[in-house]
């Protein structure tokens, strides 16, 4: 069995236009492929060093407006434009027409509640004795193992190590702030540091790794639901009577009724979401702006919450305990990242709580929409209209 | 409180070159932002026609191609190269790490061992007893129903309607085969007709909503890890223990050992995967093929399997339960995920299989990377090196 | 280290009252205590054979009388006295309570809407591809295996052998009907029979093990919830809105509130049931009953539902996905418990769905009284006149 | 439609010899049934007062001992001989062959690793801002809460206050210590009156419910896996491979691959429990030593892990995150009962701990057998010989 050829790489500078022209030239030759619009990019290969190895090009993903939005949150406050990356026919028109009846019924209020991100060490021990005992010594170094994490960032910030004893080991979960950058990688890299000066400082050296797959990093977890990652994030309003019949033909009532009926099925599947579709307007906003896609797994976890009140109006939430993103670092900076980040006024520093209120009060816009078109009977024939059907 | 100003759109195309420069004129007078490189698309408007509305130009995300990777599936067969569409750096080199390990050790078996894509309508009744004879009724007429269905497509097949009676009503599940459509919009039209036939039908004339939320379209679930969403498949290679020890500076008996340490965190924290990392690879896989990104939601789930053989080498697997993919509609024929799906050999019809076999395949190479750098304590030092930690 | 002295045994007559006799006085000697009641039994030891081994004598759960219960259901019709064993001071007096509401808003409607009891044998095989072939060949197979494993029960019925693919593996649940015995022994031996008659004429000759842990015996389960383990029942009635004020000083509005603001909790906290304490009324009725009394923790699994009509009343509903139950075999023979069955018409064949309509009417019934007296602020209040707070 | 009759109350006292006859007599006379063995208790019904209502006489639950099961705990320390309550056949003789083996181990060493036991107020505010302003000051108020949560108990302490935030909600956790009682009534006690005091001096006088549904009383949760409830218990062993070949009759080897393919059934079944059976023996000793039964549910929940040493040895736990249970209040004191736990020296103050450790002796003594059962190939047959197969 031969082996397959390598792909070229240039170690001098793998970033040149021509170096990705030369990979090009290899998969075309390999696969009988023509890569005409790949090759059609509008970002300089060299910036694209610290966001992908063993550059080819760009896909090129349509982008849609939506809006305007209305949100009254902490962070983000007016009107906004929403720029959605996304394949999907019909996506863009549902979510804007959430957004038209949020804005119209006064705006979503939107609050960041907590802040965690984590890495989770775990340190393995003789018996589980041992590693109660550790798990009491972390508590009483806290303040140094904190110091030591923190050597390593300046935006970082450790704020608790939760312990989750199992067997003969102890399950850990470092838990920071982490400013503006999502901080999968500061994280890692002080719980790194951190877990070094354990192992240093302990009477008992304990053996760990880096992960006890209690993260959850890039998957969905009851653990994310319960404890938060990322923000924990939530948007509300109040849905008028009478723009639930104008704008979206259904009443109130059948609303309510039908968020019963809609809990009890997600309790039923185990749904990590128990509303209509907070993965759709996520990853295509996610997508526009440069943050990392394969969060949506995390960042789509969500609860649903509504309330009719006592004259009709509907009061409507979404209460997101896993949002991962950033304004800052990744691949917030590319070209058209960047411009789609600075459509929201969230680019850069200081912005990542406001752009986590815009990713819910999208989320809840596009609840409306589809929860509503579900029960007037408008989702088939919509898709008709809009979609790609052949 | 004022109206915002709605986004220019214009009945007769909106898909124009100019209507799409009228937006982006819009929202850059609104917002103070530049859209220059979103402005710099190599896609014709007007075939983005049935995949957004709104346009206003693209997002590029950077491509890297990564490989080759020796698969020894059904349906897929031989070397690929594989382009991924990420922003985070050490992706692209991590995936291909692994795929240099596992072609090495003869390559990955892939196998789609179940196809299924559902609607979920939830049947209303007075009561209990109703809905469970309508049940009975629902079987007994399952060949009618199945021929309504399927009057509104060619591909799609009807082949169970699964029963999950609560309270008064019973929530069933429409599941069908989809040729090389992801179907959720065939199977929403199809379902919608065959309720429609249903209400017609029924003495009844039971009352149904189209959705009560155990399809768990875009969602994680439970029922998706058990019932299956889309395609279940399976991919599976076994590491040399050399290998394992000349590329990845690792024992497998301590690769065993920690399967058992992540597997326990993972059923702790009730994770929707208990392998490393497969939300990473599909998102950047699906982002560069036309793939619906948000189905990065229900897609990622799925187990991990070790087992070590006599002979100190490893059986390492992983199972996709709810892989939803296409090569067929969607976004894959837009220009550039047209060509990515070219390079893998998997444009246009009768390649759905084939496609779903490489995303587990790389989903397998792409945990044995992560997972060995975290054993060997390569993980941060990697982002360090290639990752954009500023 | 010496090994402690082992439990006296007589291999010629191990039940007879001197053997019991021997046993308490070793353990007397032994530890120091007296079992002076455990040793005042009216059960003739000789009949506990085949219930237990090492038999000393008997616990003495107080046994106290709930009701009257109106039950209209298809099996379960008329008033029932509801013995209850239990030492939890107050629930015998909560579940009357609630027994007298829902009796005077017409009674409890309740159906047992399927029957299914499994054993799981995994298959082993070299890939992935062989277990799909293998599952396809149980398919084919289905009548053959079926007719082997009833050559060992009268009253069991193979209905279906579900299948679950992971790695190289098939994961199976033969699942069956039972009559009206609770029939974990009963599949298990026509299960091992199956399995047998499979690995003589399947020839690859495959390699299984009698459980993969899906059956998921003796455990609360998604897999339960969500496919049925034993029997699913449900259980509903009306609450009128006078009766709800008078006898529980609640307003069915603000229950109904209630109703979303508890589903959301029990979403949250991953509950295994989304109601009040099933549990509670499970175990007393299982002890009371014969039971097997580890099944409380399958068996209290399930979902509320609750509707306000427009009148004003309330549609309430237990839905009960694995109650496992039995009138005939276990301990229903025993003494105390075979009376208890005979206080509800339910001893012997031919009344195991008519027992499991009784239990989930007693949930229905202990549900709307706790969670009437939690909104209602009786809760601590109730514990403290009725409870054992010293 | 009539109403049944009620059964006979005596206001005076209820709780005499002649009460009980009297509604043995009116159930008989209502249901034809004969109630002779439950007339023949050994309990003094006065003393029944606090954990029953409406008393008619007692269930008599067979009793078996097994062991002797040795424990190195740090509270239960040497020999024991433990008392089984059950009706199901072969469960005290499986449980006395694990205990077996685990002895000649050397024992199985126990730790209880944490203590939490919860009542879970959830607050009502008109936005979730508001709710997250109020989490702020219940950190701030802590130290009065806990002295007004005190005032109602002298062995329950308040240790912290767990937030989750969910729309325009706080559900909260209030978790405490609580002796040597399960706590669940003290611990509604304490935070009603914590809540009174909130309500109090809490500026917005905020509405709350004494139950959010997140304590998760009498119900798996996956709240209860991640942040414990009761107790958190671990016990371990090393099964030395010579023991398991000669008295289980399987390889450690077999054993540890076993282990893999029952952690991937358990993950995909969604499983309370990894292991094999805890809630036999969980339930059995329950009822012996009068702990609340329905607790059960919770306290079957947990988490095997095993792994194979380089000796071949086997490294065997269990670890029980919800473990219910108390040696003081309750059941414990009635006279069956007391004397179960004063077998295992159990009974009254200050033992709570070495019960629990006890209790999960028992339940890895029990997965030994089942699992090596199971493997061996023993279960069915074993069942044949020792159960009550008719």
């Amino acid at each position: 069995m031969s082996r397959a050829d390598t792909i070229p790489r240039d170690r001098e500078d793998d970033y040149s236009p021509e170096q990705a022209a030369r990979r090009r030239d290899f998969v075309e030759a390999k696969t009988g492929a023509r890569l005409d619009t790949i090759a059609r990019f509008a970002i300089d290969p060299q910036v694209t060093r610290g966001n992908i190895e063993n550059f080819i090009g760009a896909v090129q993903m349509p982008l849609g407006l939506a809006g305007p939005l209305r949100i009254v949150g902490e962070h983000a406050q007016g009107d906004f434009y929403v720029p959605l990356a996304t394949t999907e026919g019909t996506l863009v028109a549902s979510y804007s027409r959430g957004m038209r009846v949020v804005s119209e019924s006064g705006g979503v209020r939107t609050t960041v509640v907590k802040h965690s991100m984590q890495r989770a060490p775990v340190f393995l021990f003789g018996n589980a004795l041992e590693a109660r005992e550790f798990g009491q010594w972390l508590k009483d170094e806290f303040a140094a193992i904190k110091a030591a994490a923190e050597t390593t960032t300046r935006s970082g910030k450790l704020i608790d190590i939760e312990q989750y004893p199992v067997a003969n080991m102890l399950y850990t979960r470092f838990c920071y702030t982490t400013g503006d950058a999502a901080g999968q990688n500061m994280t890692g890299k002080a719980t790194f540091v951190a877990c070094e000066w354990i192992k240093t400082h302990h009477p008992g050296k304990p053996d760990y790794i880096l992960s006890g797959a209690i993260d959850t990093d890039k998957k969905h977890s009851a653990m994310n639901l319960i404890q938060t990652r990322g923000k924990r994030v939530i948007a509300e309003f109040t849905l008028k009577r009478e723009i639930a019949s104008r704008l979206l033909r259904i009443d109130t009532a059948d609303l309510y009724r039908y968020r019963q009926i809609a809990a009890v099925g997600a309790l039923q599947a185990g749904a990590a979401y128990s509303g209509a579709h907070s993965a759709n307007g996520i990853a295509a906003l996610f997508i526009a702006t440069g943050q990392d896609e394969a969060n949506v797994a995390e960042s789509h976890a969500g609860i649903t919450y509504g309330q009719l009140l006592e004259n009709g109006d509907y009061y409507w939430s979404v209460t997101l305990p896993a949002l991962i993103c950033a304004t800052y670092g990744g691949g917030t900076g590319l070209p058209t990242q960047r411009e789609c980040l600075e459509m929201l006024g969230c680019y850069g520093q200081g912005k990542a709580d406001k752009f986590a209120e815009i990713v819910a009060a999208v989320v809840l816009a596009g609840d409306v929409s589809l929860t509503s078109a579900v029960l007037a009977g408008d989702w088939v024939t919509s898709h008709e209209a809009l979609g790609r059907n052949r």
